[in-house]
């Protein structure tokens, strides 16, 4: 593709920066399209321009009460939806048609609105594609009915005393056979539903999870369609009750809720009933081995809300990278004489602190784009008649119950440390980090506690390594870990780099992850095995197994998934050779970077017995950063949002960081505490 | 001290963690006097008790405008003044009267209102102990004007585009001989005193640095007393523009504001003229041997805000710990069987991310205590005629300056911790916990980028070990690193630990980290040396030989320091056997969590040559994790605040936290909007 093809994406405005641009050794343009297709920043730009054009997405520097952010958030959710970049019969349009198209133009909403995000994701990834998923066609005409409307629905699983263990949820469906009704309970307040995002203000629908009893036997958690608003009213029907959550630390403009039942009935036809069912007589009837297997089957199929997280924890670390290098590049500090004073980003130790997440913010914005495609493929595949891809769907789901840890650990890191690299100034609201940390935040711990998700990954992990003990090969189609076949000789390896050249290579980093993988899957093996003799219980002997072992092997499981996947992507024919150098350089700087972390399990297992392998990486490191300074602005401006996306006094794309701020500053505060009459009126 | 002494330590209320209090090996309240001895705790109870009965420091769950915050704030301030818990001469008062009173009713003050706590600080330890160490008589009169007043005075050093590299300032005053004035004048917004608490409501005086001009020369950074509003009418004098920073991630209540000066005259004797001064014919006079120097005594003198600091932090870090400690005790997740639920503190996982921050509140407690004290025995002294405690001044603020990066970032990770530990519950603004990572947040760019401040204890460990080199013995005569001199010896020593046994003792600690220290220091000279003759630039050198080095190094050294110190206060004989142990399990699992961090150097530097360090350390970890567990809710009583004063739905002494959830849940919503007509009158 030539310059003029990429006329598409708007240029920069000359200023601040021009400096390190002029440097650069690659085209920022070029970059951008490897980091997305044309098509989709087409379409993002495209949601942008309608956006910034629209009153409910301005930035308004006046206070919103709690009430009015809420009303804020609802009017920025409908005003997208009216847009209509999403189709109205989504329950009845082929998958495939719309789900792709969603994550681009979510995408585009997230950086916009951080709580009409969250509130669609819940709607239409949660709700929705429960229904979806695990429905009839008459659920689907139910649950588009509520789409149409633009009342978002909730999704209730998690209890105010049960998140993770999802098994032990308190809430009750029992059925009635005299009306041919379940009805649904609350037992206590422990069992309430709790943090049900659109459940306090804006549903009529909720996917409910509940304990379902018929004939006075319990079968497991299955999934309800629960009305809960009148439609027509929008007054919730009796029997329920619904409270607000009250102030969060972030969004809160979504109106998460606390949801109990009394006694409350549903037509026996509400049971999505893909996995099971129960007769008008109640009995229970299900194609599946055991009430075990249908719940893991309903849980298996909601990955797609894992794989949303992953992508939003990416961009938000493309936001905060974005800010942080372009302060870096524009503010200057200490000089070698008493005139001169030098850009920050000259000094190495801030280079250190910030590139390896700018490096990061590459490498998992490549990964998530790659990784979701995947997962959606396989979905649409899944739920086609016949299909056969039990495996895959295993492998995807282990892949991103440790992606979604590792990409929000690594972006609420970053963002903290990025905030300390813009110093005081990070600290102002208008900066834009420090609400990111609060927004990015709770994605930490949705979709489950993060260490829990690993744990699903390192038992996967520990299952292909009880296979090859008894000779069974991995079972790998998605081949994240076919190199275990081979651990016998992978086992024995060491180390044989002489210089950073030999350790700033893809083949340096694989060589290394697969040892590593491999060491600490035999010696997490082993930690099980010694716990199991010593407790006699597996529960036991799985927890004290965790710390330094199955835990860390599944980070570095993911760290090498990510890398693979992002290599295989840069080395595709068609990129320009400058680029795929500085995505070389980035590839590597990240590899290293995390590798670092895990330096002492290459002493310990004496892999690195012939180098000096900790001097070598850290060199390594140091190098890497250096070569990236010049390129580090334009790599920014590859990954970063339009201005008004951005929305950051510091990270402008004009640099013009002193302008921007003296506005900031200078603004009448008058407009700070009124909120204007025309949006007033809206809300 | 025997039971009966204990009782005006109130007891906890049975509930939820009775389960775990029966188990202690300890009594807690023994515990708590060893944190403070019982002055100190009955000045603090005796503080939160007239606080507590204060409308101005009740919850409220309403929501106010920016506006209404400053306000608030400003309210907490006067009433807490009111209150008398200090004195009203504080500038003529001896400083050994009411500094160390300070340092415990502000602690006090501190948890209760985080904003109030701040604009006392910047008034009392930045402003006003300004003027009492750099002024004269005339100038304490004046500010002790402010001081009566009750309107906290603000502190003008940071500029829009200068913040830790000082010497830069822009502000300009230059003396005008024909009126005896200085002319302060701002020559562009860059250089705009920024960030300053209680600048853009609430002061009438700012202390502010400007570069001395006088008959046309410049004799660098000097502090001027300068009157900002008339005491009367409250209204900005002319010739000042003053804006507000607008809304901050935290700290809302505080009126950050932007001062520039235009041609804006103050008499030739509000320099504070200490170690310099300027005649009415506008002669420079100093008794300094360079101007460096005037700025340096300056500026050394400013340490108390660093104790601060670290006292703060150590004081969040308590907090944080708190709420996820008795929230791990009453959580219940997962168990061995489908029935049985066991409490997440149970877990080791969650152990091991909980606990190592336990210890190290226990341990920055006790440090920032003695630090503190040590700090301000020193500044009395100092302050006293013919004082020679040079060496003492500078090794405690090179102390200071390491540690307060080493509090404010453990501080920080330890919140998130904590708040990712709490699951969703967390993310609750009423669980205490998202909100004080705001709070904290500032305190790790404030006094000096962190990473800058280490500079100032590498720049003199350095000249330690060049010292050493040329066979002079180390100047430490605060003890802190005299072990240097035997460094030839320490430097050929291995670590010969058998079992966790050997590891966990202070010994291990001792040796482990006297051998790093110096192999560090060993290393970082080296590479100083190394990069100085690449580059022939020493201002290029240091920075090229932080990471990895330098920077680690400080880090280290002030991680021995604390364990110094914390081990010196609990061998000393007045605390009971039980607390002993308890203190020394503490010590050593803050110990070893730290040194874990630094384990590839150990090999790197071959200390490890005989034994399986990595191994012995981690195991010994998690056998201290398992011995803490019986004890970790009686070391959080020991170190919590009151109910009232944590304020936490998750955290309370009860325990019951799933009632105090539904309390927060149930709660009125027209509560949450409506500021109260009694509170709302006196803003």
């Amino acid at each position: 593709m030539n310059i003029q093809d990429l006329s598409f994406i708007e240029d920069l405005p000359s200023g601040e920066l021009d400096f390190y641009r002029k440097q650069a050794t690659f085209h920022w343009k070029k970059l951008k399209l490897v980091f997305e297709d044309p098509e989709r920043i087409k379409t993002k730009l495209r949601v942008w321009k309608a956006l910034k054009n629209d009153q409910a997405f301005q930035t308004y520097d006046c206070e919103f009460t709690l009430e009015q952010q809420r009303r804020l958030a609802a009017l920025q959710l409908s005003t997208f939806r009216k847009h209509k970049f999403l189709p109205d019969n989504i329950q009845t349009a082929p998958l495939e048609d719309w789900l792709r198209h969603f994550m681009t133009v979510g995408q585009a909403l997230l950086i916009v609105s951080s709580d009409a995000i969250v509130k669609i994701v819940v709607d239409l990834i949660l709700a929705q594609m429960s229904v979806i998923l695990l429905g009839n066609e008459s659920h689907k005409e139910f649950a588009e009915a509520a789409w149409k409307s633009l009342k978002p629905s909730a999704f209730a699983l998690t209890e105010v005393a049960h998140g993770s263990d999802t098994k032990n949820m308190k809430t009750t469906a029992t059925y009635d056979e005299s009306t041919e009704e379940f009805v649904l309970n609350t037992p206590n307040f422990l069992a309430a539903k709790c943090w049900l995002g659109n459940l306090s203000a804006s549903c009529t629908m909720a996917v409910v999870f509940a304990q379902l009893h018929t004939k006075g036997l319990c079968y497991g958690l299955h999934a309800f369609m629960v009305p809960i608003r009148d439609p027509k009213t929008h007054v919730p029907y009796p029997g329920l009750t619904i409270k607000d959550c009250g102030k969060k630390v972030g969004l809160n403009g979504v109106d998460n809720g606390v949801l109990m039942f009394h006694n409350y009935r549903i037509p026996r036809s509400y049971l999505l009933n893909k996995y099971a069912n129960v007769t008008s007589q109640g009995e229970y009837l299900t194609n599946m081995s055991s009430p075990g297997r249908v719940f893991s089957s309903t849980i298996g199929n909601l990955s797609t809300g894992r794989a949303s997280v992953i992508q939003e924890s990416s961009e938000y670390l493309s936001y905060a990278v974005t800010i942080a290098v372009r302060y870096a590049a524009v503010r200057k500090q200490f000089g070698p004489d008493k005139e001169t004073e030098i850009a920050i980003i000259e000094h190495q130790l801030h280079q250190w602190r910030v590139f390896p997440y700018l490096a990061a913010a590459a490498v998992l914005k490549v990964f998530a784009t790659k990784i979701t495609e995947k997962y959606i493929t396989l979905l649409i595949e899944s739920t086609k008649p016949n299909s056969t891809l039990e495996s895959s769907k295993t492998e995807i789901h282990v892949v991103l119950s440790a992606a979604k840890p590792l990409t929000t650990w690594t972006c609420q890191d970053a963002i903290q440390q990025c905030r300390e690299a813009c110093g005081g100034h990070g600290f102002l609201e208008a900066s834009g980090i420090g609400t990111l940390r609060n927004t990015n935040d709770v994605r930490v711990t949705y979709e489950g506690d993060n260490n829990i998700l690993l744990q699903q990954t390192g038992r996967w992990l520990l299952k292909q390594w009880n296979g090859l003990k008894e000779g069974v090969p991995v079972d790998s189609p998605l081949n994240t870990c076919s190199f275990l076949n081979n651990h016998v000789v992978i086992l024995i390896q060491k180390c044989s780099a002489k210089n950073i050249q030999d350790v700033q290579t893809y083949k340096f980093l694989e060589e290394s992850y697969q040892w590593l993988i491999t060491y600490l899957l035999q010696e997490s093996d082993a930690k099980l095995m010694e716990m199991f003799e010593a407790s006699g219980s597996l529960f036991t002997a799985f927890n004290d197994s965790q710390v330094y072992k199955t835990n860390v092997l599944s980070k570095v499981y993911i760290e090498y998934v990510v890398l693979t996947v992002y290599w295989l992507r840069i080395q595709e024919k068609n990129i320009d050779e400058n680029v795929t150098r500085v995505l070389k350089t980035l590839g590597t700087l990240y590899g290293l970077w995390c590798l670092e972390k895990h330096l002492v399990y290459f002493y310990e297992g004496n892999f690195s017995a012939q180098c000096p392998l900790s001097k070598l990486i850290r060199d390594a490191i140091l190098d890497l950063c250096k070569t990236l300074k010049r390129d580090a602005v334009s790599v920014v401006d590859a990954l970063a949002f339009p201005d008004f996306v951005l929305n950051s006094v510091l990270g402008k794309s004009d640099g013009k960081v002193y302008e921007h701020l003296q506005a900031e500053f200078f603004k009448d505060p008058a407009k700070r505490s009124e909120v204007p009459e025309f949006i007033k009126s809206k809300l």
